[in-house]
């Protein structure tokens, strides 16, 4: 099955690391005054293998689709707004259209099985498992035939993009409940905990919320394995992007993730082949509460607080320039010595 | 005296605040879910007095000068390193001259008292009070004619700079402990809470720094007026700083901080004018100890939180983008009407 190769390698170069080190602390600033701009640095020099890293044609990579389980009542939109932002998306109008245009990301807008049929059109990749996934407190949310075709798609799309930058992205009234299902089940985590608002539930929808989770759970109790839970669990947009994202690690790009439903693909890509982490970087912590967890179960550290909670991509791109700006540091400033500034007394 | 004009107009537009808030609000996003690039983007539409802010020509502006207190011990690197520094600024190798080329920011670097004299050169303004403040544990660091002087240089240069914006950047072996002072001072802070490593001083090192700042502000117990307390305590960057604070807000640019050295001028503007800070955004809280602590009574919340210790301007810069982000928000993002997407159900 494509999916299947899960060979990444290790990037434990510590000779590289410490270069890198080196390159940092001779920079004509206090040692470690740059904060974690730093250790950003030092990762992106690990992913793309150099002293000297450079981001080429940075890719953001939106995956939108549509969920069974919102007949639940489990978001505060209707499904419609899924197809309605993609247009969005495409036509230039959204958070992430306009920070992508920003920061000079590429846009690929992936229709991974949204609800509403879209017509073809310039920069909308379709590769449709169906039109939303099923309701997964009745059924699987698709099949295991689904789910390794999702993959299939995420990796095949990773492989026609160029560059070495790949940024998050994700579209799915609804896919708030998979991300936080995918959390509790594969850290072990309680659904509560995992639960937020989402697009904005008042108090009640989000105790609606939990008690639905709870319920599809427990349906699915045997779904334990990472991909039979995301199987059960759902998201032909997760699911892709879990492809997207073990993709771009086997060709070391570098990974940026956006919130918690793209985060919770590099979960179950971790899952996977826990490589996977090591070329990630989170963007930033969003205010939906299982995000937190899920970085934390990553064991990595976001980069912005800013309470976001759009997710789109919106996040990765705003993170953008501080990747730019730990590369350039690295190419940029001077050194001590080159500068001919005394040490320390 | 030229400082004395203090007049600032309050911005208190409630009607402009309702409108662009209903902008907001109808972009094509969950309400608030943008977090806190929203407030951000309210903000800037304030200052300048538009739904449509655009920020043009920002101006990053570091003043540098030495402190005669460092003779006390009070930093881990040399004053001969301010005067390097400032040449490194000028060459384009330091942290803010890499940051400044790649957010497009006009760099300009101004003399206000560098211990050893530099050549004139393109990009700094020489604009000199002195050879370094005196010991502020031996006398007060400028007398009041330097310290109007000073001030009096920061509005002109901001006069001369085009924009509407202004972002504050400084450099000078020893201003933390001036910092420190000033905090302790105008905020009625213990001198130690409002003291750190500055550069990368160790424990013995605070230790001392500490001791000594207690005795400075003993010294000088009897400066408690604003003015009073900038002349005893020192800084000729921060004193200029000061001057381009209180011009940049009269002026209505929006004024962006850096860490804890820029923001002391900003806490003693504060304290001459305090409408000065409708026109301030937070762009960073450094490691610095003192920095939170100036910035919650200036009633600022900082948009980044990344472990910096640079100064310079350097955190200044790496949050500019979100400011431009927030502008685009404004400008270029679809609402639900234009989008033809669906409101919440």
């Amino acid at each position: 099955m494509p999916f299947t190769d899960l060979s990444i390698e290790e990037l434990h170069d510590a000779a590289l690391a410490r270069r890198l080190q080196h390159v940092l602390d001779h920079k004509t600033k206090p040692l470690g005054a740059l904060g974690r701009l730093e250790p950003l640095a030092l990762r992106l020099g690990l992913i793309l293998g150099t002293e000297a890293p450079a981001l080429r044609q940075p890719q953001m990579l939106v995956c939108a689709a549509d969920h069974g389980l919102t007949a639940r009542g489990v978001s505060a939109y209707p499904s419609e707004v899924t197809a309605q932002m993609v247009a969005n998306f495409l036509a230039g109008g959204a958070a992430v259209s306009v920070l992508a245009r920003q920061h000079g990301l590429a846009l690929t807008v992936v229709d991974c099985g949204v609800a509403s049929e879209l017509p073809p059109q310039p920069g909308l990749l379709l590769r449709r498992l169906g039109a939303g996934t099923a309701d997964a407190l009745a059924a699987p949310a698709m099949s295991a035939v689904q789910c390794h075709q999702a993959i299939a798609n995420g990796r095949e799309i990773v492989r026609g993009l160029p560059g070495n930058a790949l940024l998050l992205g994700e579209m799915g009234i609804g896919n708030s409940s998979a991300a936080a299902l995918l959390l509790a089940r594969l850290a072990n985590q309680d659904i509560d905990a995992c639960t937020g608002a989402g697009t904005g539930l008042d108090a009640a929808g989000r105790a609606r919320k939990r008690a639905v989770l709870r319920e599809v759970l427990a349906r699915h109790a045997q779904a334990a394995a990472p991909l039979d839970a995301l199987a059960a669990l759902g998201g032909f947009e997760i699911a892709t992007l879990v492809g997207a994202v073990l993709q771009a690690a086997q060709e070391r790009r570098v990974i940026v993730l956006d919130g918690f439903i793209a985060s919770s693909a590099v979960l179950v890509a971790h899952a996977l082949a826990p490589q996977v982490v090591q070329r990630c970087v989170a963007a930033h912590v969003s205010a939906e509460p299982g995000h937190a967890l899920l970085l934390r179960e990553l064991g990595l550290e976001p980069l912005l607080q800013l309470d976001l909670r759009l997710g789109e991509g919106s996040g990765a791109a705003l993170a953008w320039p501080l990747l730019e700006s730990a590369c350039r540091i690295l190419h940029e400033m001077a050194s001590f010595e080159s500068a001919g500034v005394s040490r320390r007394g």
